[in-house]
């Protein structure tokens, strides 16, 4: 849920004398997102979504993630487009927080996942992957192994508040994958926060891709082992295995993946179950009293992080 | 900001069954409203809002509500209209609580108050109240005059946390509103809540009417009190008495009050400052850790409260 900064009629009406987007008819808040302010705007131009980019995104990046976008949409990806102004330029000021307007994408996110969903998402995830190759920019995954070590010194001395013995077992879990993370796996741009509410469905067909503000560069494999952890589990964090075949094949049928990273999918898995462990466990601690967004679970990372370790192989995942 | 009740898929595609919409193309969470929770819903036949009504509505009321409104939009009032599904009702369930869909309104509240928004609100107050004339229903405005003792009861041992001497002053000036409280006024349906938040313009133009779910039966004039106090004060807190005559004056001419009206303007001003301020204080007072909405100010109305009991008649609202 966000909107954090409002809006006033005045810095609307010039902000939108940039752009040729006729006479606005309506513009709602929408209490989805965490990271930024995101608007609905319509005009007699069509509908968009216009967003401020509050503190979590680095201004510095954003260039990457809306000229990845713009790169993503010119190839047929389903993604939201930035709108460029009259100038040309699509990043922009507003209410003293960079702002952009973007096309508004039809379709909603699924609540219950289902296994055609995750279908959909392979072979969608597969697709975007394809479609960056030749995405002249490069942004390092900054929330990619070397990133979590300091992470979890910031939550150390207070992990056992979530659970005790949460911060040795992390740390051991740290080392391991510190020990054995791969190398030399076939990389390029990646979502890295794919998450149910940032794919959006019509009945059963993908309409969309959305939120790139994680987008960075680094192993394909590392976005599907995010995948299988944000799809495939059920609510009471079984694993389903289903879900996993469906997406894993789906992906595979669009883009074949070599040995090397379906071996390294467990680990991975486990990698990437860290780092959002980590970060939900770092905004756990440390969320102001009385904060709008309700801090989300860690410990549903750290079930997720004991299913990939007890793992024998990526055939845990349904695939033959 | 709003969304309490999350809506799965199938739900909402349960829901919608008993509607003809066409297929649902996009269902986003808005960040308005903080009563209810509020969805934007496109379908290929239109675009409408879906409310759930939260604890804070009583379900016994609903009838009022959504029959106020088909009542106004049929009178020609710009408010949202309850759209009915095939068996023709417009109150339904949803998520275990009572739900209707109504009509999508175009437009934008002001945040930024000009004169000319007071005076398109003053005639569309008064069109309001002449249209509501012959509206069957009928619902005792239960935060007028006899709700403020209880309110102020339950509020009384805390107040000193918000100010010194708060209960006191209270307690002087509810005593002085029930003693000089005025009886026989022109009366009928009031919305009762008519703050910026819920008026829609386009430009200039009023468009729109929103939020009945204080609706009731009660003084017109007590209307027009919450109206000055909720739009004819600066930031600041400074009154500003263009905005007033510009509200008073367009009221008028659609619909002329009597002089006893007039003259009890100051008087339901102060009664109208009083609710709003309980209400703040009380839920200042009793709002949870971490509560999604931020409590508002309570002392914003203890300041207009002061404003109106210095007055010496209507003039100072800027009529002559």
């Amino acid at each position: 849920m966000a909107v954090y900064t409002e809006v006033s009629d005045e810095d609307l009406t010039a902000f939108l004398t940039a752009y040729d987007l006729g006479e606005v008819t309506a513009f709602k808040g929408i209490a989805e997102g965490v990271e930024n302010s995101n608007y609905l705007l319509q005009t007699t131009g069509g509908s968009f979504i216009l967003t401020l980019y509050e503190k979590r995104v680095a201004p510095e990046d954003l260039p990457y993630f809306l000229g990845l976008m713009e790169h993503l949409a010119a190839q047929g990806i389903n993604c939201p487009t930035p709108v460029p102004a009259r100038d040309g330029r699509t990043l922009r000021s507003l209410c003293g927080r960079p702002a952009a307007l973007i096309s508004f994408l039809e379709g909603l996110w699924p609540k219950r996942i289902q296994p055609y969903h995750c279908r959909e998402l392979g072979a969608a995830l597969a697709g975007l992957h394809l479609a960056g190759a030749d995405f002249p920019g490069h942004r390092t995954n900054s929330l990619s192994l070397p990133g979590w070590r300091p992470l979890l010194e910031k939550c150390r001395d207070r992990a056992h508040e979530v659970q005790a013995g949460l911060a040795e077992d992390l740390e051991q879990e740290l080392a391991a994958l510190e020990a054995d993370w791969p190398v030399g796996l076939p990389e390029g741009v990646i979502h890295a926060d794919l998450f149910p509410d940032n794919v959006f469905f019509l009945g059963e067909k993908l309409t969309g891709l959305i939120d790139f503000y994680f987008a960075c560069n680094d192993f394909f494999a590392y976005d599907l082992a995010v995948c299988l952890n944000a799809w495939c589990f059920e609510p009471d964090t079984a694993f389903n295995a289903t879900k996993a075949r469906f997406m894993l094949q789906a992906y595979r049928r669009v883009r074949p993946f070599s040995e090397a990273e379906l071996a390294a999918l467990p680990l991975l898995a486990r990698g990437s179950a860290l780092r959002f462990l980590l970060t939900r466990l770092y905004d756990w601690l440390n969320h102001p009293e009385g904060a709008l967004v309700a801090p989300k679970d860690p410990l549903e990372y750290w079930r997720k992080l004991r299913f990939h370790r007890a793992v024998h192989g990526p055939g845990a995942y349904g695939l033959d």
